[in-house]
């Protein structure tokens, strides 16, 4: 199999778990979070720095590489890992989630979904044998099913008949991949109802995909819909295979996934939030391009030890967000993403030395209490 | 004295010749090329960056640092260098060029100039005073005078008029400076006559300053009259003392410039053309983000040795540029950087090594015959 997990350590009081993900371009130590390089680049960094901060694995996005600068040109130049310089893993996300936010813009039907561009508002159809011929082209490690991503809130109605045809879908993606070298995920949907999160999963996993992603949450539901949907869906899924949060990347986010048995997670969010100029530090947000910074002479995170920390001042980034510099919101995102990458490796390392509920529990207390500096 | 400047060799059939700039912040090889870091901040590139690529000095402003973040928080956080993380030496431009650019915004008296900020539309005073107040507060290694550059074309009365208040500027400047390790910087102004050049260089010499910049030149002129305002005014400057060309970053001027006895030159072009997809080749310029590189695997500039030419293709580059990803614009504004600080290297060693004739003619038959690749 392309992608393999070894499991090595299970916490005995919650979900959580450390393990490894082996994949055709390395093993990475999981729980892990993977910073979003949507169009084949993680906003404002290289390849190396990405490296520096400890980044095994990627994401990048099939929507919006199909449309700019389009899968057959990257598969001209060798693949996604060649065209953009980056020999260590990648996941591709199926273009669902993107093609399913337009709205308007796109129709679904049993065969797929037709949509116009964001860009140009030309015309697309993206199916499931589309988004395996796409992704194959790409060349990721860890592709994705074609799913629906439904909205939220939804009817029962509406999300039985949805989740039914991600399984139809999922079994057309399947049959349609014919990659050896790279693993396709299945993606478990069902809204908010933890019994069709049984039904979705119970449906995917004697397809035996050699990993399984959780859809359809972090979509603007409150936070303990969330934890259900995890707490139903988890222990359907297989102990030996990873299973993956899609589209969480806050640190509260993050230990709650992880404490349910999550091993995968991926987000816009640090990135996006680096580039208005706010920062996450261990007591949660600091928004350094607001005045109180201005003569700050003290790092984003005292006591961080990431490149941005070691050497500038938040006076000085302040000033770089504030005239639009752009080595201020690279700065930033190299902040953000150290630190996610430093908390996730916290949280192995808990998980390894039987600390993880002192950990879970004195992160959920500190955060309670504090969320801005 | 602060900043001083040691003769190597000169080119004897040409004014070319190279020699070493010594700054408290280092040594620096000239001529060279100075990367311009308007705001703090070299546009896109970490001070790591700017080393790898062999800058040894850097540009920074007096006007824009003067409004933001202003020059007391500058003092406060413990001088430019330390501000923005770089130990090599900076040069500021003392705001003369973006106050005089202001043109309806500003007000100019014998006692200085009152002019409304770009920004917020502000009111605020710059006399030679001032600026030397402001730049002694930033602490870079050469200070410049304030001098009127004046627009281009201007007739022979108020040009007269200008330089003269330029020199009464300098002598305030002078008297009003008071920081040992800071060397400030004379600038020879005198518009497109090339006896009013002399003029002003006459009245200029006298007053000692360890080096002169000639000012009010790339402002629009023709090529021609640059080159001969250049050879009015540069042999009557003294010859163990540094000369600036403000305002020069191209390749030809730069070797124009270099033949004509100049040793430093600063320029926002190679910065802002790559910021629109543009790159400076061995043969004139490239324009990536056009839709022929669109499947060209190439690198920007084949031979080339640096970061984006070792790691990237035109076609990758061209994508990140059309889709304004940020890396798209660390990429062509590191090569561009690269080429003319290999230029420079390139144009030094010929002196040194007594090839400069060839390689000016070699420069200019080929870059007459072919622009864009």
């Amino acid at each position: 199999m392309a992608v393999t997990y070894t499991l090595i350590k299970e916490c005995p009081t919650t979900g959580a778990r450390a393990g490894i993900l082996h994949t055709p371009h390395g093993d990475v130590p999981t729980p892990v979070f993977m910073p979003v390089g949507t169009q084949a680049t993680v906003k404002t960094m290289s390849p190396e720095e990405l490296k520096e901060i400890g980044a095994g694995i990627i994401l990048s996005n099939t929507y919006h590489l199909y449309l700019r600068p389009g899968h057959e040109l990257i598969r001209e130049a060798g693949g996604l890992h060649k065209f953009m310089n980056w020999d260590r893993a990648i996941l591709t996300d199926s273009g669902g989630f993107q093609v399913f936010s337009l709205g308007d813009l796109r129709k679904i039907k049993e065969e797929g979904v037709t949509f116009r561009s964001h860009i140009d508002g030309s015309e697309h159809f993206l199916s499931p044998e589309k988004v395996m011929e796409i992704q194959e082209a790409l060349g990721s490690d860890i592709i994705m099913a074609f799913d629906e991503c439904a909205p939220y809130p939804a009817d029962r109605e509406y999300i039985k008949n949805s989740l039914e045809r991600t399984t139809r879908w999922a079994e057309r993606c399947k049959k349609a991949h014919t990659r050896q070298d790279q693993a396709l995920f299945g993606i478990v949907q069902g809204g908010m109802y933890a019994d069709l999160r049984q039904e979705s999963a119970r449906q995917l996993v004697p397809m035996d995909f050699p990993g399984y992603a959780v859809g359809g949450l972090s979509v603007g539901e409150p936070a303990h819909l969330m934890y259900e949907m995890l707490e139903a869906t988890v222990p359907l899924l297989p102990q030996n295979k990873p299973r993956y949060l899609m589209g969480v990347g806050t640190a509260d986010y993050l230990i709650e996934g992880v404490s349910r048995g999550i091993d995968m997670f991926d987000c816009v969010l640090p990135t996006r939030i680096a580039r208005n100029g706010t920062v996450m530090t261990r007591d949660g947000y600091l928004t350094v391009r607001n005045a109180p910074y201005a003569k700050d002479f003290r790092p984003l995170e005292e006591g961080c030890e990431c490149y941005a920390c070691r050497n500038y001042t938040r006076a000085y980034i302040r000033h770089l967000i504030k005239t639009n510099e752009i080595f201020g919101f690279r700065l930033t995102t190299y902040h953000n993403l150290y630190v996610l990458a430093h908390f996730m490796a916290k949280l192995r390392e808990s998980i390894l030395n039987g600390t993880f509920p002192d950990v879970y529990q004195e992160f959920t207390a500190r955060f309670g209490r504090k969320k801005e500096d």
